[in-house]
């Protein structure tokens, strides 16, 4: 059994999909980011940065992986499935997903704050990362053009990047003009593995919010 | 022979240390950012962002690989050093390799364009990534402060982040206040390989600008 401390936003849900994806069965620990609990001791432990989504793999001695790309890396190996074994196949899906932790996870988060929160309207600091965005959106749509999945099948890399990029409208962005990413946007958005894994956690839920600080703070 | 297109950044000085480190013999491409070339049709097959690095490993079919955390997985696979074998190991490399390419990587980056490059000053948003990047940092200090390297031996997941991480006057963070950080930083800047792979590509050779871009629009 493998515990799963997240929240409903992309990096966590890449996770729960995959985790549906694989049909690895999971307990779900989830995190108020509002309350703080993920910059509390207790939580720190397993995740120095104090962020979401981190695992514990029970059947693993308790191993600890934290950092989304590093969870699919480790969900892949451990199931054979959505990680390929052969090098050249597995470099590409590495790529893919190393395009979407350092390029479209950071720029899409920066076009949210300064979009959605930040106190101050700064506009060009909005629009920089909106059209960073939209670049980063065109060279997927370029690569899908020519290819169904991001890196030969359907992949750990497909995970990462759709959880970011079906959210574009938080982002202010739109894919109207992207009809090879609009195409896999969907055509992901139809797995039933996928449908499920968006919905955890359930966003909202105090009680489970409460078992997920107490569980934290009893470790 | 491994071709390696590249200059004279934090990503781009990651592949000629871990190169370096690993002694794998590679011919250097120096590509000159502010001419645009990597925007152009022959270089985007390679790399399809548009950005180095970018390698293409003449041994093994002329397999290309961009992405600079993905290259740095891909060289270690390739020479069997710096990343570890062993599965949980591996995990712990991948895991601060992937904190530094969706973390200390795009934070510094954003710091950077802030701080030196923006046409307007926009102090809100210096004073976001300078702190962003000095919690980062934190995060970096805590784990060495009972850790010689961030994940067991030596690894490519040190590479990544010292390649940023050295270049923190840069953004504007100074790491007086951050013993441990400081003591790592000073330790892997005294590595020969180290030295050498800061040092390419050189900075500023006309000529070897004029080479990298021949090199490519011959492709």
């Amino acid at each position: 059994m493998i515990d799963l401390y997240t929240a409903a936003t992309p990096n966590g849900h890449k996770i729960s999909i995959a985790l549906e994806e694989m049909a690895l069965p999971y307990t779900v620990i989830a995190i108020d980011l509002s309350s703080g609990v993920q910059k509390q001791p207790e939580y720190l432990k397993l995740n120095p940065n104090g962020r979401i989504p981190t695992i514990v793999d029970r059947d693993n001695d308790d191993f600890v992986v934290f950092e989304s790309g590093a969870i699919l890396v480790y969900l892949g190996e451990k199931s054979g499935e959505f990680y390929p074994t052969d090098a050249k196949q597995r470099s590409q899906v590495l790529q893919w997903l190393m395009f979407q932790m350092g390029g479209i996870g950071p720029m899409m988060g920066q076009a949210n704050v300064f979009f959605r929160y930040f106190p101050e309207k700064l506009q060009p600091a909005i629009d920089r990362y909106q059209n960073e965005v939209k670049r980063l959106f065109g060279v997927l749509d370029g690569h899908l053009a020519e290819n169904q999945f991001l890196a030969g099948d359907y992949s750990i890399a497909d995970i990462a990047n759709w959880a970011w990029v079906r959210t574009h409208n938080w982002s202010g962005v739109d894919i109207v003009d992207l009809p090879h990413l609009t195409r896999w946007v969907q055509e992901i958005a139809a797995r039933p593995a996928v449908q499920k894994g968006i919905e955890i956690p359930k966003r909202a839920e105090p009680e489970d919010i409460v078992k997920g600080v107490q569980s934290i703070l009893v470790r």
